[in-house]
């Protein structure tokens, strides 16, 4: 074992608190193992989710973070092209000058995007894909545990509602991309067989991490709900909290 | 040929105005033929729909619309329940005392709510199915002839994306629902193979109608594309405009 791919929320934190002991599990664990903080969290640009962490008293440095919105900038960067796109303000500030509302546009970028999330931009989006645009979904997932303790819906059923109405097919760059996960693993020279996912989502985090050959062990906090174990997805270990991994892993 | 179904956005009217030659169409066929004007426009209850057509000239009586909205609230009232819903707010009033926001009704009812498909709304929805909810989709078009001559989303998406996020299949009331159709067919005593359905949607009218074993006429007006004609779906006939309907079936 040389290598730990983590999810960020609902494993390290809940809400806007850290899971107990996982503070104390970080630090304990830096420094014995490579460690990727691997994100679909696209509501905001990762300087201010490292920010967060570390205010939260996380050790965790800039370049260890992995997110799936820094991913769509990049394809959308590396192609000169720009993006029409729905996400947050703040993310899409992160966007800055690929950033426009022209529906000639040849991306579509789409990510959490809460309340930004509304007939306009649906609308201006599925116009640049019937103009021929490809549709990036920096994410897929289906809900995520809200701040009111319940779920609530995530950008991956307004990716799917584009991709019906449009009959196109989106480029998924995050979690359960396997090319997520193997680019993070490259990211710190591990290779599949010699890491482990951290994760509480079973389709994204578990499931995505075991078809790019990696073993997955899921929490009990976050979104982790008890039928998550009754379906065909077997993680390959259950643990209460992120707290319990340095014990499972034979660190003290 | 006993009985004729139309379409109605699109085909009798494309943005405000009737198509030209249709209202003197539709009045040469009246009496000649049994009809039902069915429609998957879902944004009006029944009444002002009818109000629409007779204002434009159109010579329809009331009992001859068949639309997917009063379908959809026809469910809800049967099984004595209530329903979270995805409507325009005029058609939110026309659910009356069926209408309500509780995440524990045992229905959801979406059809195209324009600018009211926004997060809270579709959030709200989710909630409902996550809690064991009905999904009732009024309509499950992909996009529509827009004022401004461009295409729109419909409610497809919006259907697809509570889809996805809550693990349900909706029930789809409206085109291209084979019992939608039938039930049409049965309030004029005509059966499939004495009947013609008249349509511009090659998926919810064409398909849909020679599912149900119906004749299907395709016009090129409201959101024909020549594209439509390229794909596996044939109509067994295509005309320019619902004026030229009494010419090809022998009415002069």
């Amino acid at each position: 074992m040389k290598g730990i791919l983590f999810d960020i929320g609902g494993v390290l934190y809940v809400g806007d608190r850290p899971v107990p002991g996982a503070l104390e599990a970080i630090a304990s664990l830096q420094g014995r193992f490579a460690m990727r903080f691997v994100t679909n969290s696209t509501r905001k640009p990762p300087e201010t989710i490292h920010a967060k962490l570390t205010d939260m008293g996380f050790m965790i440095e800039p370049q260890q973070l992995f997110t799936a919105l820094a991913a769509a900038r990049q394809i959308v960067e590396e192609a000169g092209g720009k993006a029409v796109t729905i996400l947050t303000e703040e993310a899409e500030k992160y966007f800055g000058s690929l950033y426009c509302i022209d529906t000639r546009s040849p991306f579509v970028v789409v990510g959490d995007a809460g309340e930004n999330f509304n007939y306009p931009r649906m609308n201006r989006a599925f116009r640049a894909l019937m103009n021929g645009a490809r549709l990036i979904a920096a994410a897929k997932n289906r809900y995520f545990k809200d701040a009111d303790g319940e779920l609530s819906l995530d950008a991956g059923g307004f990716v799917t509602a584009l991709e019906y109405a449009a009959g196109v097919e989106a480029t998924v760059v995050g979690k359960p991309s396997t090319e997520f996960f193997r680019q993070a693993l490259r990211s710190m020279n591990v290779a599949p067989e010699e890491a482990v996912m951290v994760g509480d989502d079973i389709e994204s985090d578990i499931a995505g991490a075991q078809r790019a050959g990696i073993r997955a062990i899921l929490v009990r906090t976050g979104k982790f709900r008890p039928s998550d174990l009754e379906g065909d997805i077997k993680p390959d270990a259950v643990i209460d909290s992120v707290a319990d991994l340095p014990k499972i892993l034979g660190v003290s």
